[in-house]
């Protein structure tokens, strides 16, 4: 049998100042910090034992999937990290307060890009120094991947192209794999692995600091699931 | 230009309690830490930012890397881990006690096992708890690669080819190349990377949480060789 973890990252410094991150590279709060801690002891208390770690490129998912592995005296497995587990690119909204955005351009465009399927905010300029083409981490990446924006539809056709080069293999190799990420990129996988519509798929939020599991069968659907926390 | 740190990790559990460790997975202990942050702030200082951490399978060498890249705000560099940068394995004396082995084998024996060049300490029996073949961190390898007991000469056997396979097209791809490890596996890439001697290798000592950089021409000829702690 195949388990495949997903856990979300927990409270960042930008969470708490209520700012939108995206790809910018904010770390945990304190909190987040408990909350990845918290994690690895769910995961040990159900005697899960990750064979690999997948990540993103973005410190706060590394370091919560670094802290669950630490509690289960797991340092030593694999740890992969691809810009394709990132969070959403949140454009040109990336840093802005949530509440002065709103008052900018008003609640229901903001709702739009918060909530919407496939329309992303703006976008960045490339010159802008927030976008990723000035971000040494995507340095060996052709530019023209790279996005200035993002809708959850951009970044679903970023993250399932990755999960059947990449994590399917990863399965194949390491039968119990965490990964550790975002809000958008895991709920990419769960509409991939859940079949969930476009229309639904926006309404489903993941917890965080809450490994979900998803048991899989030899081709890869999914048998059983069930979230550690609800069922401890 | 190439440039290759190496950085051996500081106090570990077990250095505090005086007892062989070789391939024990024991972690640091709060100075180690204090060491390890020390060692990102002095490559901070000097401006060296590594592309990529090569580190063993032992957590407090992980740990090390770890720390030290967190501080250079760099944790997103690729991180692999490989058995073959593991410290030197101490056979049967894993665990002991330093001063009760002197005791019981006598100051000359142990002194021969801590320092001779080909003279390894007495082998684990294969059915031992503490053989990597009971480990799973090593599940994957051929058992008939584990080693029961190493020689400084058997963990350069290990280390060098290592070093051909993996280091040289490492730092090919990744020019700044951060090495976090131990003393005799980092002493094995000292030998080669300086030409020193088998008599010579056993007297030097690397000091831990100093990170020692050697700039290296395009043959992977030792241009330039200095350590950050002295050199600050």
């Amino acid at each position: 049998m195949k388990r495949l973890i997903l856990l979300r990252h927990g409270q960042s410094v930008w969470n708490l100042e209520n700012r939108f991150t995206g790809w910018h590279d904010v770390d945990l709060s304190d909190k987040g910090r408990d909350e990845a801690i918290a994690a690895g002891e769910l995961m040990h208390a159900a005697g899960i034992a990750p064979d690999a770690l997948y990540t993103s490129v973005l410190t706060r998912a590394i370091r919560t999937g670094f802290m669950g592995l630490d509690v289960l005296d797991r340092l030593w497995v694999p740890m992969i990290k691809d810009w394709r587990l990132n969070e959403r690119h949140y454009g040109a909204l990336t840093g802005l307060d949530k509440a002065e955005t709103a008052a900018q351009y008003g609640d229901e465009q903001v709702h739009i890009w918060r909530r919407s399927f496939a329309t992303p905010p703006p976008a960045l300029d490339s010159d802008d120094a927030r976008h990723p083409r000035h971000d040494p981490r995507y340095a060996d990446l052709d530019p023209a991947r790279l996005p200035a924006t993002e809708s959850l539809k951009d970044t679903l056709a970023r993250v399932l192209p990755y999960w059947e080069s990449d994590l399917v293999p990863a399965l194949e190799r390491y039968p119990t794999l965490l990964i550790a990420a975002h809000g958008n990129s895991l709920r990419a996988l769960v509409k991939h692995l859940e079949g969930i519509s476009d229309e639904d798929i926006t309404g489903v939020e993941i917890a965080t600091g809450d490994p979900l599991v998803y048991e899989l069968g030899d081709d890869f659907g999914v048998e059983r699931k069930y979230s550690l926390r609800e069922n401890t």
